[in-house]
């Protein structure tokens, strides 16, 4: 075994610099099922943990596939410290002592990693992943792989789903951190939300490890911290070039709002407004005069928060500021924001102030592909959606169906039989295509056993569904593209493919989704995407089928 | 400010020393939504960040309270490093230096925090904790406290919940670590479920940094890594008492196995097993001979996996070891649990096995409230559940709606109106009684302004409906309990109340339940815990209400 001497050993820590530490720190060796323990024990007992063995986690449903690089992350720095040792020993006293020698000298050294790439668009029955190696290494890695795959490919494919529905014009922010599942349930929803197709977050920690842009407006408490507008010290604000300082900008803001209240346009419409709601937002003005967004709906939308919003926007604009727009949190969000672009285009005439009537719309209350959906068939004037529960708990689907299983060992294909046709494993090493058509969609994508030659561009191949006989088609592939890429070639001496950048990654998502036939994506009644296998792969599957079937093989 | 002068910097780090540090390293000071960045400097730059604010956050519905140890370690290890100031920097530049230069010097000494204990029975609106300080700095403490205490007291309430319909005789295993939100979700998933009542994780990094005991049975891809007997390289196993050791223990399997298979009184029901099967059990026992449990539902429970697993069973009792039991991880989980117990039974008797017949039996199929209450209807023979994805998702409901509240601000009290009566904060400082009958059940809690005297046992107390006028009753209380106590007394010399362990927190989360009225907790239709306010509270209230209705204050 590589792990076992001094230089594999050096290697490890090598491949450990070269890749760099998992986002998380808690990523550690520790991190896995006490029964992956447990069996790693009793294969070493048994004295299999040398078979090599391949496993390969499924996806299910249409599913954007993240996580890997933090799982290449996490194999680079495997290894266990002498207090996990001892943890573990405390934990499992029955273990014989040479099984914790073995997990000291324990790394990935003489694992490989063949995946499918991050931010790729994946199908049910095609592996995202096939980690081979000691069957008691790759035991160990199995918990800590679903884990760090499952919730990724969770959010990715739910914020993806985000964008699909609100379409490429707006912006979507990200504002999961108070409802994610602690502190890295929080960082890991961002940097995926952002992968799927978010433009920025409001979590300044994300955008500090992942570069992600940040965004936000200031909440309800600010405003109701403000009683009047004497509260607010130091009144002046110099103009936008400098030439200028206003010496008294809560004066300016009045004027403003006096004026909107007696617009001729308006008719009207605006009486007294919340004066305590006029100092947050003056006083908010003061501080960020170059990108001054403000929360309208404290106190009531239409008849206090707009026009004070107008009033401290049309005063910044006087000193040639613009404001960047309102963020509504509450109420009917179609009405209201087509209320308030309805306002910001008559004082735009009205007042003559040039693309007032564009102010940006953010709308941010519970909501969700539903409610988005919902939106749009109404009709609305939002420009950016602030989306934070039902985006990082993926309250349609809490958790992803994502499981390892043991496709082969010591080249012995295994295979898992149920009653269930959808639940039967595929078996052996396989390698996987997806084949494009002409107008450059994704066909089909086909598993093949590892000997077969590669389907080759403008070649007819059969492609057969893998459990029922009369499925089959002829494809002829424009391109062909192998989805099975080695991460980690530990001592194969494969090229190893470099971790792309999370720009590059989410770059690749979009670009996926926007090759996929529209009828695959849609919301209502999407077409399956087919996936299919070799005719040698297929007739394989189904003489291991017939030979391997055990007694009581259907449950 | 205190947090501006050296010595109350030394203070803060003895603090932080003493209190220790947020479990995940990723819990710091940039844990927060920028806006609260942006709130903070719009604070300090109209000279408003030394006012004191106090916030609330509020449960939703019946919920266990937890997160306050990590709030408690948060604001121990509260600072902003000089990184983090560069980075601020980058993403503000519109901030003044000065801003920065307070930042730096800004830590929690002079922060005050009230809470109820971590564990304890909490119902809407009394508040959670009551957060004290400079406005600036417990706006920066909103996003991180709210999502340390939101996951913590969902899922210790999913989990107090699941023990609920369990029954206190029942073995509740978390197996939750694959479908947590990432490592840290998992780590807090497998924290709060020991809380709420669970008895073992299988996380074993969880087991390590907090000594929950761990547990777990080998997987299916153990059983299908095996093809036959011929694996198995030792077959030799000691005896319990080491007095002896069978040379071929394989061969003693195989005996009991015919022996099974050939007993009158199971009429012949066994035929042939799957030898795989059987292999990567008899390995298994050969590993951990003093505690075997075996997965049986690779193949088929009732005509494979138990008569394999009794063979094997009944073999290590000949050697003077006690197997530990089962786990069905598919079909009809009440069926085949009834009918298991029936062939342990059956073999206790048929060869004399003492106990055999208690043989423990784990059922971990996608389980959740529902499906145990429904298996307790039907009737069932499983002593333990092992629970995952249902339990730390908390597919019922993915987030808690706990929020912030500015409640006072320079000792002027604040209130946030709703058109929503259920939505109207409670404003100003308050005191949280819970009153206790005769029968040691809880009746009802109680706020009351800061300046009142305290509820007495014995003493009769007015009770009133928050809101409605005519909703008030006369209550004597047996006993009284303070809810809100001083975990962080900031400068104020409040004595400190010790954060309690992992095991007294859930020692008092058990008891708080069994303390309540069985209406209150029952799963249909529960009877509502009644929430009140004093009389000066109730009048405080509603003058407020009256005094500060700004314009537009319904919406």
């Amino acid at each position: 075994m590589a792990g076992a001497n001094g230089s594999a050993a050096a290697e490890a820590e090598a491949a450990a610099r070269r890749v760099g530490a998992p986002t998380n720190p808690m990523a550690t060796a520790l991190l896995t099922d006490q029964y992956q323990f447990s069996m790693a024990y009793a294969y070493w007992k048994a004295g299999k943990h040398a078979d090599r063995a391949v496993k390969n986690p499924f996806g299910g449903e249409f599913t954007v596939f993240a996580g890997l690089e933090e799982c290449i992350k996490f194999i680079a720095n495997f290894k266990f410290t002498e207090d996990d040792i001892l943890f573990l020993q405390s934990v499992m006293p029955m273990c014989e002592d040479a099984f914790f020698d073995y997990l000291r000298k324990t790394n990935c050294s003489d694992v490989e990693v063949y995946s499918i790439p991050e931010g790729s668009v994946v199908f049910p029955k095609v592996p995202l992943m096939r980690v081979e190696g000691p069957v008691a290494v790759v035991q160990l890695l199995e918990t800590p792989f679903v884990n760090l795959i499952n919730y990724a490919s969770l959010v990715t494919t739910n914020a993806a789903r985000h964008r699909h529905v609100a379409g490429k014009s707006k912006v979507l922010l990200e504002f999961g951190l108070r409802r994610a599942q602690g502190p890295d349930g929080a960082i890991s929803a961002s940097k995926y939300c952002f992968m799927g197709g978010f433009d920025a977050t409001s979590n300044v920690l994300a955008g500090n490890l992942f570069g992600i842009p940040l965004r936000g407006t200031h909440s309800h408490a600010y405003v109701s911290s403000y009683m009047s507008l004497d509260e607010i010290p130091d009144k002046s604000l110099k103009s936008k070039d400098g030439s200028r300082v206003c010496k008294d900008f809560v004066s300016l803001v009045k004027e403003w709002l006096q004026k909107i209240q007696l617009a001729d346009s308006l008719c009207g419409v605006f009486g007294e407004t919340n004066q305590s709601e006029l100092a947050a937002f003056a006083s908010y003005a003061l501080a960020f005069p170059t990108n001054f967004l403000a929360l309208v709906d404290t106190y009531d939308v239409m008849r206090s928060g707009i026009p004070n919003f107008c009033a401290v926007a049309l005063a910044l604009h006087d000193l040639g500021y613009k404001a960047s727009g309102i963020r509504l949190d509450s109420g009917d969000l179609a009405y209201l924001s087509i209320e308030a672009r309805k306002v910001f285009r008559t004082l735009e005439m009205e007042f003559n102030v040039p693309a007032f009537g564009k102010m940006i719309i953010t709308a941010s209350n519970d909501l969700n592909e539903e409610t988005i959906d919902a939106l749009n068939k109404q009709g609305h004037e939002v420009d950016s959606f602030g989306i934070g529960t039902y985006l990082v708990t993926c309250y349609s689907q809490a958790a992803l169906g994502c499981v390892f299983k043991l496709v082969e060992i010591n080249s012995r294909p295994r295979i898992k039989l149920s009653e269930d046709v959808a639940k039967v494993s595929i078996p052996c090493k396989k390698r996987c295509f997806r084949l494009y058509g002409k107008e450059g969609y994704p066909l089909v994508d086909i598993m093949m056993r590892e000997s077969e030659p590669s389907p080759k561009a403008g070649e007819r191949i059969l492609c057969r569904h893998p459990f029922l006989e009369s499925k089959r088609a002829y494809v002829v592939p424009q391109h062909v593209e192998e989805l099975l890429q080695c991460y980690w070639p530990g001592t194969s001496n494969k090229p190893r493919v470099e971790l792309p950048s999370l720009e590059e990654i989410r770059g690749r998502c979009m670009q996926q989704l926007e090759k996929l036939r529209p009828d695959h994506i849609r919301r209502l009644n999407p077409t399956p995407y087919k996936v299919s296998v070799s005719t040698k792969l297929y007739e394989f599957i189904h003489s291991l089928w017939l030979n391997e079937a055990p007694v009581g093989e259907l449950q």
